[in-house]
């Protein structure tokens, strides 16, 4: 059973604490597995992503090719049904056009000393998108990771997945294809990760690597992070709802449960300003959960992580988001716009109670990936500027290293670096008039 | 002597790809003793924190106090000569003043289909600044650091410093206190990096860690990434100067020799389309160098690390300089900006022969943390985005949701995902006419 609190309990201030304080991410250290891996790709190259792939994957890769075949990537495309090639292409558009507005752009001004400053974007030149295999390897999470890079300007999009036993999702393979993405290994795992980070002779070397992944991948990102981009590391997925007692239960009952059903550590809150909400909400999550084919991981996810949190008014809401500082918050209440504004941390925000967190999943535009286990405090979804990077730009001229060149001399002089002094001086004297 | 090679030289592109991938961070391998300082931390909280900087920093802080008080800060502005406090003033008024530049935008939209999404900037609530002990005690650094998070918008600054028998600099704790931090503790190393990541009872919790620092420092910001957000992991610095046989030789080697001062990894490569202007420079280096105070080092990173490239052009120089990737790069030639427009990767460019890119380090506006080792590739510069951070959001509505619903519905079908897909059908179904 999920647990139930009420914000006006004495004991609800420790509760709460524990809840935002829990880590439902895995405890499993792997660091020293995923550190030997990385060394192996380090010294041996493809012998070692072979021997690795052929130990976790059962697969050997010099008999069913390292990559995946453009053409099999056609013919993905190609066996849709017109109904679900319509709603991938949909969704492509539509994220294409979200981030499309996301570009950043250029800056350069002159000011009044006549010094000239700016920044200028770039995209990086290669990027490598991780897609899991098994339970986890969707469609949705391939355009999600592979659009932004595309709209950022990245020449060369590479796509590593483990394919155990040789055989590729093909809704993976043809939503690789209408993002963009050219060449698919079939490599997973740390090996895979560093392989695209170090490059290998048969797999290039990327710049930035996105896409979610188990904990030898993340574990695999973060050790290699410096050496390439990284996104932010992913844990469990989480998303808490607001309502104000206004809300048809069962739309709220299948929102939890949609968080739910995507693995048995994700976690489902439900806020409501109102008793008789709360407990038509936990009717109607236990009767939705009688026909639901995914029941048996959204039960475990909604018995051990789900909550309910009862509130005298939307105003107590407030602190509780803000340290919950959640993935994705649905605020089915009548005045979205109004809570959201006084808001400061999330993911990602559905206003009203018509915006199911799963449109925004799939095809509204806004980006999937998304900082989860209160990251939202200090981070944000995948983006185009993942792909980029910025180069700042000074051109001072005689003009304005006259103006602004003395200050800098004292301040190195006082820092102690001579040279950093005389480069300047050396300017200034000779443009004296 | 600094390595001498020739673009045309048969062996040239072999001895390049040597330097473009040799590596100048510190092999040490630290990871062990820093995991079990944050476990410390972690679980002992202050006591860990006290116990560490007794014994790598020789200080009682309980005797010392933990904080340096806001009066020593004020203290130490006053101290300022009137020149160095108009130096400083203008050099965060710069920094400042660019960075407001930076400050990114909002965005709103309501598209054909009824659907509004957008994009919602905050800044974090609370930041951590490193600032080195010793050698690398900047107050240059200070105010790179604490003002894009002020003008970001984040409202606890607080900085950590080692001291060493309890002695701060001066100039440090001036330029903290100019650039708006209010709270100073005397801590170091990777347990000052671990109690601002998980909050001890002294030291308050932080979204975002910034500044540099040791081996100990960085391999601290590494692995607590994730807990919290960091900037980019930074190696030793360095500059690549391109010139046209047109430059003062002198100038030249004083913006090596700037670099090279820092650190005795610190990198200096000159390009230059000249034999004559090789030579000259080479012949500068060293009569700098006898009379430099900073000599010692200087001429360690020279000898070590500095490279001379001869090329036959200008040309030449665009793929050396995108595969160096560099922190800097200095073009001094007729026509920088027409370099500058074809080049890709780099940190900070700094265009025309009267722009050192100490001009740049101090006080010109653009920010001095940049990316080093190749890192530009992916990486940019310190900003004021590093302190905030993006919630997007949604807002589809009946109509809006009626038009792109179904489609989202679809591909949850495919993907398994049963109750993502309810979760739409429910309202669609709701909304009939």
């Amino acid at each position: 059973m999920p647990q139930r609190l009420d914000s006006r309990d004495p004991g609800f201030a420790a509760a709460f604490a524990a809840l935002v304080d829990a880590r439902r991410d895995s405890d499993a250290d792997v660091s020293a597995d995923v550190a030997a891996i990385i060394a192996d790709v380090r010294a041996r190259g493809d012998a070692a992503v072979a021997e690795l792939t052929a130990r976790f994957d059962a697969l050997d890769l010099d008999a069913a090719g390292w990559e995946i075949p453009l053409a099999e990537l056609d013919a993905a495309v190609a066996g849709l049904t017109p109904d679900l090639r319509a709603a991938l292409d949909l969704a492509a558009t539509r994220i294409r056009d979200f981030h499309l507005r996301q570009r950043p752009t250029d800056n350069d001004a002159t000011d009044a000393a006549g010094v000239r400053t700016g920044v200028r974007w770039s995209a990086v030149e290669a990027a490598g998108l991780y897609v899991p295999g098994g339970r986890a390897a969707y469609p949705s999470s391939v355009l999600m990771n592979a659009i932004p890079a595309v709209v950022a300007g990245v020449e060369r999009l590479v796509m590593v997945t483990p394919t155990p036993g040789g055989t590729a999702n093909p809704l993976v393979l043809a939503a690789a294809r209408l993002a963009g993405v050219t060449r698919v290994f079939r490599i997973g795992g740390a090996q895979a990760v560093a392989a695209l980070a170090l490059g290998t002779g048969r797999v290039p070397r990327v710049d930035v690597i996105t896409g979610p992944g188990n904990a030898w991948v993340a574990e695999a990102k973060r050790q290699l992070y410096g050496i390439v981009g990284i996104d932010m590391i992913a844990g469990p997925s989480e998303v808490v709802i607001v309502s104000d007692g206004g809300s048809n239960p069962d739309w709220i009952a299948a929102d939890l449960l949609a968080q739910a059903e995507h693995d048995p550590v994700a976690q489902s809150i439900l806020l409501t300003t109102s008793a008789a909400e709360a407990d038509a909400v936990a009717a109607a999550v236990a009767r939705q959960l009688e026909t639901l084919p995914t029941a048996k991981v959204a039960r475990q996810s909604w018995d051990d992580f789900g909550v309910i949190v009862t509130l005298p008014d939307l105003d107590a809401a407030l602190p509780l988001l803000d340290a919950l500082a959640a993935e994705h918050v649905e605020l089915m209440i009548d005045d979205p716009q109004a809570l959201f504004t006084r808001m400061r941390h999330a993911g990602s925000v559905f206003l009203g109670r018509h915006t199911p967190e799963a449109a925004g999943d799939y095809l509204a535009g806004p980006n999937h990936v998304l900082p989860t286990g209160r990251r939202a405090r200090f981070a944000s979804g995948l983006s185009v500027v993942d792909f980029m990077k910025r180069t700042t730009f000074l051109d001072c001229g005689p003009q304005g290293l006259a103006a602004i060149g003395p200050a800098g001399a004292a301040i190195a002089d006082v820092e102690g670096l001579a040279a950093h002094a005389a480069s300047i001086r050396l300017r200034l004297e000779a443009n004296l008039p």
